[in-house]
């Protein structure tokens, strides 16, 4: 493991699984991804713990359930104390830096209530979820928002604005060269009113290559965040890329008129969400679906500008390096826009780990069908390191097993993730109660079962119906498949780590009765000679 | 509500809810306490969130289930960041003050990550799980850990010995003077070696008086939690209690044959544990239980002397008083020793609330049957000094309407407790993974379910089987009955406070879509005109 040095954990925002060439994308080209793929492990079942980006994530970067982390939705604050992947890395020496997007927001009334000065290195760590922001940009900057770096860079470069991120970047040009609302969806097909070079994607990139760098000069082993805020709204590209693709490559809508017949309440009520409903017209995918694979492809080519840099720098053979999104994109599929539910298009994710150890040499180029969640990252990096993962904070496993070898037999039968649509308009529609607004998905590879507070499950069978098009949740013929998900999610929810504070090998170190004794409190002794031959047996225990 | 000043929660250490006269204990002298329900509520149904000392105590000190807290087991740190009573008590300005025992361990390794010094004014507050430690004192003291205050106390009073809380308080003389070891249940029978003025109980209701006398010239409300170690183990009482009761003075011992033949293996693992055999011997019984009773009538005599103090200083108008415990013992009931399980004896604690507002004056005097959890004392003192409950991080629900009216028709219908057995010999017989060694009782004041992960449930009907001894968890007719409760149970785990930095206050005035296009960030608009009907909505919503 000498070659153990540096992770470069690249992540994108809404990019679905099937919008990449190696995952089956018939038109996108993604030549640089794909040749990632080759030199590492393709994921092929791999599922966000919340399908929207703050609670995505928070699992992410704390490798906990959002039950357990308890950051439900976008801008809800990150308990302070909740440990991170980054404190876990600190304490083996390992750098945690960010560049990007986290969607981080700091529990500022916690780091009060505990004298935690915002400003100070601690606060910083806690504040920016235990990374070290070399850049930080969450690349939703509307007008009155505090101001990103990359609104000075665009002012360097001429772009003057009071808001340069949504005036040039984020905006279109019309054919008479007016600017055009970007965040309209009737202008997605226009261009960015900025030179490609410009636009957010190369510049977060150049940032990223920047900390590698000056990293260099450092010697300590780095984990980078390169998180990138395409391909999310606003649905805006640069030339070429703006045009780069017509209708006529895009993928055929995936949903059925069966759908919209008797829907489960909840689906109904987001299939009447305004963004799934303009997302569903065909002139709304019209416009959108060749802008959002022209920012894909960017990110692509950004992908040969990084590994370039990386080999030229010696960095290829010592960094693990991982290419993977926060959830999807519906895109008009199942009448849905937005992400918020479980189909693959919103809960699957595209993850490629490229693992530089001789030991993964057998596994490149291959496809692994394990179901890995995102919460397996935090440990694989903390096991790639060299750390000892801890088992009683982090819920997800280390993939390294999957890198450099066959699929443990013991691997997890079902993945879980988790959605709380108590801020959202659906939690009205629906009439139901703040805390009743969970939903959970339990997919075993082949049924995916959803349990919704307060009504009827969804259960959809992916081997027969691969499109998702058929809830089965009141199939009588499926209530035994049914008792079984749930009994799963059951046993999920009695077990969570919540437990932080004691490592299981103190458990395990803690022979009960033999230590209350060597501590002196004796519970429940009768008399001297009983008391003696404890003693007797701790002896020879302690002999052996 | 200008009477709310101050509260006084008293709790006893190991008491059981039937060894109270006003619970119905034919033969021990509780005058001091029965006269306390008559100025009050008596709760018979009142349950502790795990039937052991610190995970129960930290349920109560932050008003949130086990799974919620995190501290599964006695010496198990709390972790940093988790709220407390004091936590809430302080932001509305009520100072919260322990004399006795909390049984909580700091979390160490978490303030030092966060950079909090555990001697500040907040390191203290936090290390003291939200407690101003005006007498800390947990109670078991045996040589070579760190000293309480107590022994300085002893030794004052010319007790000289490197241990005097265990030399003189907690041994026994024997007939001929000698020193016999009290933590031996064979001795429990011999009286302390102190006279009852200098015994453990007096010294701290001693204590609590000094601070009410203090807090007198500081003016602030405050909640003291005046916690004595007994009637908890060892068990040594000084005389007069000591020789007060007999063995003609004991309950018939509660247990059946029947409990042993067969039994479910999680309660065989118990019964099968040294405390338990040992208590199940009818000797052991006998020199335990007086002395249990005299430690018992010793608080009674206490809350003689505390509520003339209180009468004195014209405290009894302004003050809230609250006599509970952190759980029962078996005594020997169900062949058990100790707690662990959920029997009567073990999971029900007494619980009396004296509410001094006018608005009680009806409930006088009343027994309210309702199902209570020990963690709603904390929303109780929240509620009674005016705050705002927190109901996104408190977990219990006030009884002030309990105390001042009918119960809700929408109070809880059934309790949860849980109980974590990696820690103990249990898990080894048992052959559990750490992990799985988790027990959940449900009970909806009639069957009481328990659910033991890995083995079948146990179930009783306490209608037709009181003493609790017939389970039914395997019975084929109960089938109905447990997936009722494990229904409840299900829908509990789903659904814990976990996202603590989201008042629900938050949640309720977002109006989601409305707010974001406040913010300048639109999700799913089609075009200009779509925009502008949502700007003219907005405004029109804004004027009504």
């Amino acid at each position: 493991m000498a070659r153990a040095k540096n992770v470069l954990w690249i992540m994108c925002d809404q990019l679905r699984y099937d919008y990449l060439g190696c995952t089956g994308h018939p038109t996108l080209k993604t030549p640089n991804i794909d040749a990632m793929a080759k030199r590492g492990v393709l994921f092929t079942k791999a599922y966000v713990q919340s399908p929207i980006c703050g609670p995505s994530r928070m699992s992410f970067y704390t490798g906990r359930y959002m039950r357990s982390h308890g950051s439900h939705w976008n801008g809800w604050p990150l308990r302070v104390g909740e440990p991170t992947l980054g404190d876990h890395l600190k304490s083996i020496g390992v750098r945690n830096v960010l560049v990007g997007k986290t969607h981080m927001a700091p529990d500022l009334e916690g780091m009060k209530r505990l004298g935690i000065p915002p400003e100070s290195l601690i606060g910083v760590h806690v504040a920016e979820c235990g990374f070290e922001p070399y850049e930080r940009d969450d690349g939703l900057h509307p007008t009155g928002r505090p101001r990103p770096k990359y609104d000075d860079y665009l002012r360097q470069q001429g772009f003057e604005a009071t808001n340069p991120w949504e005036h040039w970047a984020n905006s279109g040009a019309a054919d008479d060269g007016s600017l055009q609302n970007g965040w309209l969806l009737t202008h997605a097909d226009k261009a960015a009113r900025v030179p490609e070079e410009h636009s957010e994607t190369p510049y977060m990139t150049r940032r990223a290559m920047d900390f590698i760098a000056e990293a260099e000069t450092d010697g300590k082993p780095w984990c980078l965040h390169l998180s990138y805020i395409k391909p999310h709204w606003p649905y805006i590209a640069p030339e070429p890329y703006a045009s780069m693709y017509s209708t006529s490559d895009m993928l055929p809508v995936m949903r059925s008129e069966r759908e919209r017949q008797n829907p489960h309440p909840v689906f109904g009520a987001y299939m009447d969400m305004r963004y799934s409903r303009n997302m569903a017209r065909d002139d709304a995918r019209e416009k959108v679906i060749p802008t959002y694979m022209g920012l894909i492809t960017q990110i692509d080519d950004q992908m040969g500008v990084l590994m370039k840099f990386l080999r030229e720098h010696a960095l290829l053979e010592t960094t693990m390096i991982v290419f993977t999104s926060d959830h999807g994109d519906y895109l008009g599929d199942h009448w849905m826009g937005e992400k918020d539910l479980f189909h693959e298009q919103s809960a699957k994710i595209p993850l490629i780990v490229i693992d530089p150890s001789t030991d993964a040499d057998a596994t490149r180029g291959t496809r692994c069908d394990a179901l890995v969640e995102g919460i397996d990252l935090a440990p694989t990096f903390v096991d790639y390191f060299g750390g000892k993962v801890p088992g009683h904070i982090l819920e997800g496993r280390s993939l390294l097993p999957l890198l450099r070898g066959p699929t443990p037999s013991d691997w997890r039968k079902v993945a879980f993730s988790e959605y709380d649509y108590a801020m959202q308009d659906v939690r009205l529609k629906l009439n139901q109660p703040i805390e009743r607004c969970r939903l959970f998905m339990v997919f075993d590879g082949r049924w995916k079962y959803i349990h919704a507070s307060g009504f009827r499950p969804m259960l959809y069978d992916l081997e027969t119906d691969p499109e998702e098009f058929l809830d089965r949740g009141d199939d009588p013929d499926c209530a035994g498949i049914i008792a079984r998900l749930q009994a799963e999610l059951f046993d999920w929810a009695l077990h969570p780590n919540d437990h932080i504070t004691t490592p299981r090998e103190k458990i395990a170190n803690y022979a009960d009765n033999q230590l209350q004794m060597k501590g002196g409190i004796l519970i429940g002794v009768w008399d001297e000679a009983e008391l003696a031959s404890i003693k007797d047996g701790m002896a020879q225990r302690a002999k052996m």
